[in-house]
């Protein structure tokens, strides 16, 4: 236990991922990760702040809050740091309309947004809307302007749903990227900017927080590179093998937990608020 | 003149890609493009050999073949070097058993492969094949596999047809790549191996051949690379703010015909055999 206190030093504030750290989507709404919803409980019970800090693109946050709710989890849409609504703000800044590669789980948190003759594109995790004529549709969008400007909800490659691994928004941010000759902007981990808006909903210095999750490269990499700590749970889209082939190039070593859910462990070793 | 015909030098051979040089896909099998019907009679009219040498995965020889014979083209299934027919030499030679993610109309090339129990992937134009559940299958067999092997017929990053540009296989070999962190093994254009065999079909030295093709990289990089001169047509996939954009890194200047179809001078500037 001595080395959980030493590593966890000074930690005021936890950005936790939700997929694949609180739960693994799937039919019906996913499941629970053992332990999960408990150590949730704990950590807010304890003197740290807790924020979320997710890549989900396929549901809007008050969708996504309420099915972590019906699971059990004490979670609310202002704790929720998502890229959709984040997009928008940029979107708005820039005065830019998109067509909108993205799941119609997400399309509310574009309501406000002008869609008329576009002069980008945004994609996300569209799921099955990755079909050929939609992908096609979105490169000829793009090869359409004079300036290409591609936006992507996150980058990961892949996650973990109750029925096995799915592609994620990244390869076909890729796809794209390769067919025009472009690099998109991704809105969401790892982008900094992301990091650091989530770190200052929660008031909170990078050198005091910690990020958990379980993807390598845009949970802990991305938060390392932000000055704060990372935890890489082996629940989630966790592969010993995949690491071990990232692990050189992307990232210094996190804490990583042999627990089913390493939340549990920090938990455990905060003060309790009560 | 004199300009061709210096550059033309001891030319004995032409390697013609098919597709945005002979003719644009589309609804109702396409369209030839205007003057390469009769171009390509006067080169076959002339002394050079000719060899079709085409990434084309979406439909057999035999069946691409039929169809540009119906175009009104001098063409038979011997003279076309192709990527189907090639992978299955390789399948064959390294005893794999592939999971198909192909179009159907390319299927019978597989006909004489076994497909039990798949420990590679093989990829082509699938076309609107290339749905989410499709790309998840073909992921998803890849990560299960120990040494991930992944066959690409060509890596193109779009084609034209008589419709509007159309994404080629290359933008979901990339997706594939990074979803598992992998490289795949391209064959067809602009691999070596691919040019190199095709030359031999023709018995031709690469010094004495001309490629002429739409695709700066696929068919003109490529070609260089192998020690071949290129002539690039300005039909097709042709376009100036792109070629402009892969110019410096991906090859020398090459040849550039100012008419519909490039071949046209080709054929005017090489001595008639009759």
């Amino acid at each position: 236990m001595a080395a959980w206190g030493e590593r966890l030093a000074g930690v005021r504030g936890v950005l936790l991922d939700i997929s694949g750290v609180l739960y693994d989507g799937g039919e019906g709404g996913g499941a629970p990760i053992v332990g999960s919803v408990e150590a949730l409980a704990r950590l807010k019970r304890s003197q740290l702040k807790v924020r979320f800090c997710t890549n989900e693109s396929q549901k809007s946050r008050g969708d996504l809050v309420g099915m972590l709710r019906r699971l059990g989890f004490d979670i609310s849409e202002g704790e929720v740091t998502a890229p959709a609504p984040a997009t928008c703000l940029i979107l708005k800044e820039r005065g830019l309309r998109p067509h909108l590669l993205i799941h119609d789980g997400v399309r509310s948190e574009f309501d406000q947004i002008d869609t008329s003759n576009p002069n980008c594109v945004v994609i996300a995790d569209a799921g099955e809307g990755f079909s050929y004529q939609n992908m096609n549709k979105a490169f000829q969008v793009l090869m359409e302007l004079e300036n290409p400007v591609l936006f992507s909800l996150g980058k990961g490659r892949y996650y973990k749903e109750t029925s096995g691994l799915m592609l994620d928004v990244g390869p076909y941010m890729k796809a794209l990227e390769y067919a025009c000759g472009i690099e998109a902007e991704v809105v969401g981990k790892p982008s900094p900017e992301f990091f650091k808006s989530a770190l200052r909903e929660m008031r909170v210095e990078a050198h005091q927080a910690i990020m958990i999750g379980d993807d390598i490269v845009g949970d802990i990499s991305g938060a390392q590179r932000c000055g704060m700590r990372a935890l890489q749970v082996r629940t989630g889209k966790f592969r010993s093998i995949l690491r071990t082939r990232v692990w050189s190039t992307s990232c210094r070593r996190p804490s990583c937990s042999r627990q089913p859910a390493a939340i549990t462990e920090l938990a455990r070793v905060s003060p309790s608020a009560s």
